[in-house]
């Protein structure tokens, strides 16, 4: 039973009837009309002109935005525990040829306005050390929280008093939405986002994110560093097609919310031991090696978090009988 | 009728059938056991112990390799026309942080030994000069020329003599071997070829090539700097699913097969005008503006290749009778 | 008696007073009272407000100016001779993060709007091509051609239709204005000339280059790219001091003048030989390889530009005997 | 009264006068006769053979080495205090082409082997997660504290199971010695030390400092960078003039030991105040802000060093008075 993470998940069946249904002979890359249809799409959901692009991954997304909100020889603020300075492996110094994470801390990989300012007092304004160009935030966090739409506007405001452009990676945006009911504008270009990675690949997506430009004017440069980043799939109706079949009806909702609840029904089950409050569709939890052992033992798979620490994630496929299954091992432990 | 690239053809069947059928919970990234199978496939193939990475295109795949095989302050031998210099954007470049392509001439966009050695020796061997580390031919050339075994061995040899590292871009390799003939071994590492991207998507894929490595040395960097790049999908099961599909049972070669019978039909229809000999399933015909628009008028869909010039690119799923349709067009011009 | 290079040439008592002049505890990098001084040397010489940085050599001049004209992504046109071209071992893609030459013809490696259109036209306006962003051209070019006033302002012109920067590489600015007398704000911003490098080092100089910047708003950037190239020396009140010294009295454009009367009477004693007609201080002489053997003989020492090719470069410093000597070589042959 | 910078020292009278000497007509670049010496002084002082390249600021010795050591995909551990960190403006990461610093702590800018080791085993072994590639230390480190070479030799056992190149920055390296006594071998490539810059302007030099290889195998690919990076001067004579003044009859021990002499009557001056002891040529002292105003009162010029402590630098020509009424200053707090 698999809680390791929900990037193994598998493609929801409508977004395998949308390749199927879109996989005739048509216009090469974006010129086809389900690429044609992204932009307006996504202009409906967040109530104003986007630019949406279609990338195979998370990180080509994130990437392509941070190359062009910070030039090669700034910084770029992020937490810690941000995927982009984790997980990445160094793919936005290469996407901006050598920009650098200049790095928060902060409880649950959260940023705070706090945080920001501490960061950005501490270096001299000189050529000497790197300047901060962008602020990076993650919703929901990698540790599975999330901001709220006036929690990102703060995190905004700071920014443009202190020049720096803001990026979210929204890998798992759904996630978040699906927990704080914001409207998707709320929580970005009207807290002052101005690119964000918008994660399907997670939930029920094959290869499919989109990059979402509400600073339309960086829109031709990020299709040139798409291309150049090898990035421009040559059947591109098929990624977009996905990602239109999760928009439609809301179904990328309902599935964010079909993991969040399997998460909320595991923290349920051993509300004394969550390291952090669960948000989202992670749940992080305190429990010895013997009793992470117990848990494998019993046949379900998850990562090991350091010492005493577990991390479960759920996903849109999650079936319900396991998470039933692992909430009682829970409890009973 | 569509006759203007084999990029925009349809994924076959049985590509389909693969993704759906590996459409599962399953581990992420490329551990999975169809990823896991490709190194062998690959293997046995090349008749050689080879490295096989999935990526998501063939500027991807090439550049990766080329990054790999040349330092950001040495150059790569190409030709003119190839791809990497005309069609990829600056990937070359971005991939490898700044190589520099070095320009070769020649017809039909095949590299010889003679180009190779003239544009070596214009090189003075000091810091000033950008010094030559790797020579990329591309197998079918984008004007549709094959290189047989004993063509791509000559220019291994001179490569090994000169220091350079040999790169294939292999974007329509099928193309090439449903003509000559030739064994893959025979054409590639035997010649001297280090790596190759190996072309799944003009042929029946849907977004899945390969990057082969002969030299299997470069595997650790390539696996990282696949990563960096954004190119390593969460659900690489399905990307390595379509390739196995397309290799089992010389699928790929059957689908090349009938592209090329394609081109070869059209040909055939206007021999007086090819531009250069027909050896993959590219035509490049020389027809008047008028004739060019009588074409189009009767609904055939094609590049202008410059004054006088058209280019026909056939793929698998070419019906028929389009093909027919247009050489009885041909033909009666 | 050496003709190889003015680069060879010995630093003017003057600049080697100024360094000595200079050489006390004072404020690091460029604080000092000689750097700061350098603004406004440049803008009354240019007639208009500059920025002016120094930096220890031609092509980091030229590099950081190119890196901040063009981005990453995009491309620099110059001939296919150029300096940055076939004598900067790469770095403008070092500097620029990747952007690409792209190459123009033209005799004496001078560039014409012809060339830069008709380049400009072969360049699919798509992401699949590297689209330029600027253009640069050598004042005096490598084969010691002059651009006047009027033809630098003719490529201007076409540069702002096609939405190129300019640049000009001015490694020997001086003895292009020691020929054409043209203002210095005539044949740049005037011009069209956005960012320039400002050649000492060739005309009396040590180690100190001027790059200089008309659009000033990139001062900045250039400031912070300079710093991260590892070229802002901590003692830069000696280059500052040296390029003052060379302002100063006009001594810049007296040397020049000193080295393109010398490479004056070199071209009258051979005038049926000349390649190029000398305007500046390089000259191209056609002779044999017994010829040129014999010069060699005679002590003379120069370079060999290829089959029946050699270059003589004359300098501030050159010995009017040495130059007479080689006069009547050169009249005897 | 001058103590906020060595960097702002006066050159050295006998490097100005090898500069005076060396300028006259020769070899551009690194062809002439002093440049050539370079490798025999260096292999001498350090008794085994080296490559050493003049360069014209630590941050370019820093960063061409780094570069060379380090692939663009990995990472670089240093101290969070180190230079390259906070003063190179990114250079390290422009010049390896994105590579990644690692940041390690320790009290004194120093690192330990807990440190390294600590740093490595957080980080987990797959290509998601930037895997460093070499440690670079600083000796004497950012806040004067010194590596004896039993020290050093620790850290490059480590480094060498660690699978990681070991650098050193070493502006200061000629105070360290000075106070160390150890043999310029001992601390360096008997210690496991593959490349350093060896600081010379800090300490009576004008603009040139060493690159210096005991991995002599990189000589060719720091060559080409050099030359890449803008920083091959063509009158490169007068940089390894310099550097040989400096080197001949010891006079750059001589210079450190001045520098550190004063250091340390200004530390025996206030021992209760000493932030770090006193091992080099910088004191770093607790004052309030109402001393620290009395002391710029009095004429005292120095770096403030964030609440409550002050950063004093003494360099070769440092006046004996001015020390002498500084330590009483200091003393009469």
């Amino acid at each position: 039973m698999r809680f390791f993470s929900d990037n193994a998940a598998a493609a929801h069946p409508k977004v395998i009837e949308a390749i199927v249904a879109s996989n005739r002979v048509d216009t090469a890359y974006d010129g086809d009309e389900y690429s044609q249809r992204l932009d307006g799409a996504f202009s409906e959901l967040f109530e104003t002109k986007v630019r949406a692009f279609w990338v195979s991954t998370g990180t080509a997304a994130n990437c392509l935005a941070l190359a062009a909100l910070c030039p090669p020889y700034r910084g770029i603020l992020c937490h810690r525990h941000a995927h982009i300075e984790v997980d990445e492996a160094g793919a936005p110094e290469f996407f901006s040829g050598g920009a650098r994470l200049i790095l928060l801390d902060g409880p649950g990989a959260k940023v705070t306005p706090d945080a920001v300012t501490e960061a950005c007092d501490g270096i001299r304004n000189d050529v000497h050390q790197v300047q901060p160009a962008a602020l990076s935030i993650t919703n929901a966090t990698e540790y599975g929280l999330v901001y709220r739409a006036d929690e990102v506007a703060a995190l905004g405001q700071l920014a443009k008093q202190r020049g720096l452009a803001l990026h979210m990676d929204g890998a798992r945006f759904a996630n978040a939405l699906a927990t704080t009911g914001d409207s998707p504008a709320d929580v970005t270009w009207r807290a002052g986002v101005q690119a964000m990675s918008f994660g399907f690949i997670k939930n029920g997506g094959l290869n499919a994110e989109a990059l979402i430009l509400f600073d339309t004017d960086l829109a031709d440069e990020i299709a040139v560093r798409r291309k150049r980043a090898g990035h421009l799939v040559s059947k591109g109706r098929m990624l977009a097609a996905q990602i239109l079949a999760l928009l439609e009806g809301g179904l990328w909702l309902d599935n964010a919310r079909a993991a969040n609840a399997a998460a909320q029904l595991l923290a349920n089950a051993a509300p004394n031991r969550l390291v952090y409050p669960v948000e989202a569709n992670e749940v992080f939890l305190k429990v010895t090696a013997d009793e992470s052992a117990g848990l494998i033992a019993q046949g379900f798979d998850f990562y090991d978090w350091g010492p005493g620490e577990i991390r479960l994630v759920t996903s849109w496929d999650q079936r319900a009988e396991d998470v039933e299954r692992l909430a009682a091992a829970l409890a009973a432990l």
